[in-house]
């Protein structure tokens, strides 16, 4: 784990014992994300798995979709004090037929240059092209298999119970088997860590998964499982307006709320219902 | 409240009354920030107070520290359709003596264009340079005002109830009361526009105060409490290690898991202390 958990000292207050201790903190650092040598990204994020961070974030923003569009990830030497690599730096080499993506804030301003176009833009600059469809996708998943997935996730947590300070993405396929579980103290981290592994397997797009985030499902989230092919989105807590709309416009599932054995589906209910059984019993 | 909460239709599932029925969400809309005509920011938000987010996140990058700085906001008439006003378009004016902000992304770039200083240069590029000392400020709060703070931000947190899905951030003065709360779908544009409120108060630096955070302590969100001289961060839930650290460096007082009497104390635990009564009874 290393330097995914870190250890600072805490007074306690208002227990029995109470007094001074360790406690084991999440690590949050920044990830300079590079494309060719060209600064695209900062964001803070827990240090691991950060070529699947970085490759999710490229898939996110509609850069890449295919594992052979990335030539070469590599964490960009150093020289801080005596030379160390702090490994918070990474540059991303791009396959020769790949367009050289336009940095985030570029991409913003160009698309908004205009204010004739006022909100329709800002809405345009935050968004990206979905390079696959959802609609169509067949998967078709039991309420009772949707049901379980909170319990999975946090079961294959291992940093949360530690530190109470992680977000979790998790993928699983129609039949609930956990495919691809991550954590981050970033939430879209968790997500684009996810959606990277994917693509470095050779999985995009990811038809007939289901994605799972421990939080709640915002307009980015929603965005980020659109840009990857994944057909459902399940959240813990609650979505956002924008959410419900983009799963609607996508023909995306989105569930809500998921807890216990209830849940609310604003989204491709129709994906939602118990698998017809082969063989009938009695 | 209008545009803050909004209703979606929704199939529950798994509770006695299942079923379709309308719901209601918290409203993600984007609102893309100018100053003085240029696009600097686009982010994802829920409306309202739209003026304190502006000037608070105006705040947190060190471009304003004074309600005079600012000559005027107003919103970028659009023409979407027929005409409509989107409101999610500002436009920031600053007063003459105001440098003009370089856009984020420029400053990322700027500060991490050697690869020499790596890691240094990447946390830079995030860092911006507090205007204000609060290692001085001589705030002293009694743990009991302190557990109390949750209850009052709940209290006070209109939509959460409704909804599940804002992120809250409450100002209060060493003795507990609450002086601004505001909530957004992102827990950085909560605390942006309590600042931008103050700001716009003329109350910044905002000395002897606490800023009570529903979710968790990031580096972010401890970086804009020293942006705005708040000397002291209590948050709901874990701080990273990078908040604890920043907070050290500054002489905050950084407080995390701060649920019923207990909460945990990770740094100016000086300030944390039953006030001398000036009268002793009995």
């Amino acid at each position: 784990m290393g330097r995914i958990t870190t250890s600072r000292q805490v007074l306690r207050l208002g227990v029995p014992t109470a007094g001074e201790r360790p406690d084991t903190l999440v690590v949050e650092e920044p990830l300079e994300i590079r494309v060719g040598g060209r600064p695209m990204s900062v964001t803070m994020r827990t240090p691991g798995n950060d070529f699947d961070l970085a490759a999710g974030f490229l898939v996110s923003e509609g850069v890449v979709s295919e594992a052979r569009h990335l030539r070469a990830i590599r964490y960009c030497a150093g020289a801080r004090g005596a030379g160390e690599n702090t490994y918070n730096v990474l540059d991303v080499g791009l396959a020769a037929d790949v367009a050289a993506p336009a940095p985030s804030l570029e991409r913003a301003f160009y698309t908004t240059s205009s204010c004739g176009l006022c909100g329709k833009a800002s809405l345009e600059a935050v968004r990206t092209t979905a390079r696959w469809s959802v609609a169509d996708d067949p998967l078709v998943i039991d309420p009772e298999v949707i049901s379980a997935m909170p319990d999975r996730l946090r079961e294959a947590q291992e940093v949360f119970e530690r530190t109470g300070g992680l977000h979790g993405a998790a993928l699983f396929d129609g039949h609930g088997r956990l495919l691809c579980l991550r954590e981050d103290v970033g939430r879209h981290n968790a997500v684009d860590k996810v959606v990277g592994w994917a693509l470095r397997e050779g999985a995009l797009p990811l038809r007939g998964s289901v994605l799972l985030v421990s939080g709640r499902a915002s307009f980015e989230l929603t965005q980020k499982a659109w840009m990857a092919g994944i057909p459902a989105l399940a959240a813990v807590s609650a979505p956002s307006s924008l959410a419900v709309d983009l799963a609607l416009e996508a023909g995306m599932t989105l569930i809500g709320f998921l807890r216990g054995r209830t849940m609310n589906i604003y989204a491709g209910a129709q994906r939602v219902r118990e698998h017809p059984s082969p063989v009938e019993a009695g």
